[in-house]
């Protein structure tokens, strides 16, 4: 079997490592490239260049910000509701949250969940920044955001117990159907949670 | 809605232009990368800079091979059968079949399919190039493999007519379930390519 010229198995190679991208994937996207215009390579390539280098981490809330700026767009502008911060495991989920158009306060991006399987403890993430901003009086209320997943739900509940010692509420959003699912298709610990927490008509 | 950090947004964009990925994958794969080790962005960099540099075509049968080699691995391979040329589409599909390890002939791959719609006429595809191959009387025989769809199809018979005038025998690969499917599952079209493909167990 003649093996693939260098350059292409070398792309197939890096393109198999990101998320979401096996062996078959890998090889159609180093063809399709191969055979790409020039401009959409050279606008990978540039992007991919000034992705670490032109971003950073917001100080507040540790949302991703560009690199010349301390704060973040949602901790510096002024009309957000000051009194509510939602803590989320991920800057997308920022993003998630945001185009609900539901929610007006604050963030605090944890960067990932606490994972005792892959060594992730409480100083792996920004709890120290959260914990601070509601000693200073930032919030009255804390929404937990995290995945409904088990490390989701273990990193709820371990900051539920440090924060309502520092007397703020504290809240997690609803588990439940998802909106336009199907009864029959629902896992039955979604069914389980959508009837525990089923809701008055009035 | 605050927006992403430019950077961002322009890794996104310019993810969303390969096909398969749509723009959650885009924006999974970019939020993946601002996190990702150097050295992955790195590999992805160099890999994309080297891929079109660094190969070029085969100035026999079309497929992809080095820059600095006029012939690629199959062409150059003398162990491999003359006699038999095996067209197909693209150069992935050369990889597809030599997998199987069951045809030891010659390649001659098309860059593409006739497609009226897409303005692809046969000047666009590498068809003299393999009608120059016929007439030096490099081949026997001629199979096309052009995918099993419309404009496969139509690729296919568009050559045939071409081919059979040269007197060379033309075959096309055969048409029927997938070994592993199942007849329940299979489409119409399929069973009745199957059914009229039907051979004699002996």
């Amino acid at each position: 079997m003649p093996i693939l010229p260098v350059p292409i198995q070398e792309m197939i190679g890096a393109l198999e490592r990101l998320p979401g991208i096996g062996p078959k994937s890998a090889s159609r996207l180093a063809f399709f490239l191969l055979r790409a215009p020039q401009d959409l390579v050279q606008q990978l390539t540039s992007a991919l260049t000034n992705l670490k280098s032109a971003t950073g981490t917001c100080q507040l809330c540790a949302n991703i910000t560009l690199a010349d700026q301390e704060l973040c767009e949602v901790c510096r502008d002024p009309q957000r509701a000051d009194g509510t911060i939602c803590v989320v495991e991920e800057p997308l989920d920022v993003l998630a949250l945001e185009r609900t158009g539901g929610f007006h306060g604050r963030y605090h991006v944890l960067q990932g969940v606490l994972s005792p399987i892959e060594g992730v403890g409480p100083d792996d993430l920004t709890i120290r920044g959260l914990m601070e901003r509601v000693r200073a009086g930032e919030a009255k209320e804390v929404i937990l955001a995290t995945n409904p997943s088990m490390e989701g739900d273990a990193t709820a509940l371990y900051l539920r117990q440090q924060l309502l010692a520092l007397g703020v509420r504290v809240t997690r959003l609803a588990r439940g159907l998802p909106v336009g699912g199907d009864l029959e298709y629902a896992d039955q610990h979604t069914l389980l949670r959508a009837l525990a927490g089923r809701q008055e008509m009035t």
